[in-house]
């Protein structure tokens, strides 16, 4: 089922990857290096980093497994992510307003 | 990045579409009231609690806004699965030896 379409707009995808690039920075690894530890391709990550693809469950497993933590939690820091700039649009929004 | 090729072998895929029945059973739904719910096809709502697709997180996501629950805890119940199942095939061994 194509989902391209979802991967623009989509704030948890976009949270999504924006946490994967903080815990990856934590760890001082290049894309090259989260690529080689989960076993996936250099350019994939940087796709999954821009919120350009949709990640899948066996992505999300690979991903948390190389960053030592579990798929859930991994997914847990998008949505707390995801969250924060949802306060943070609101606050602006208030400001503007 | 086609990953089909994971979707048979991959426990957590299993045990993720084994919470996903589980929690529509819980609430008396159809397949085709949950793919009215998550808006996905019926199809691929089979597809995913056979574990024969990988979902992706946008898929997750739906499938956990209509089923109330958020997308980690979704993902949780599916690794509290995987675990439930690798603890019993562990038991099974111990007999068997």
């Amino acid at each position: 089922m194509p989902e391209a379409g979802d991967s623009v707009s989509n704030a948890l995808v976009q949270s999504f990857g924006i946490g994967v690039r903080q815990l990856r920075e934590a760890q001082r690894w290049s894309q090259e290096r989260l690529a080689e530890n989960s076993n996936l391709n250099r350019s994939y990550i940087g796709e999954i980093e821009r919120g350009s693809v949709v990640a899948s469950l066996v992505t999300i497993e690979k991903l948390a497994s190389a960053l030592q933590l579990t798929p859930s939690a991994l997914v847990t820091r998008g949505e707390a992510i995801s969250q924060m700039n949802l306060v943070r649009g609101i606050k602006l929004m208030a400001i503007a307003c």
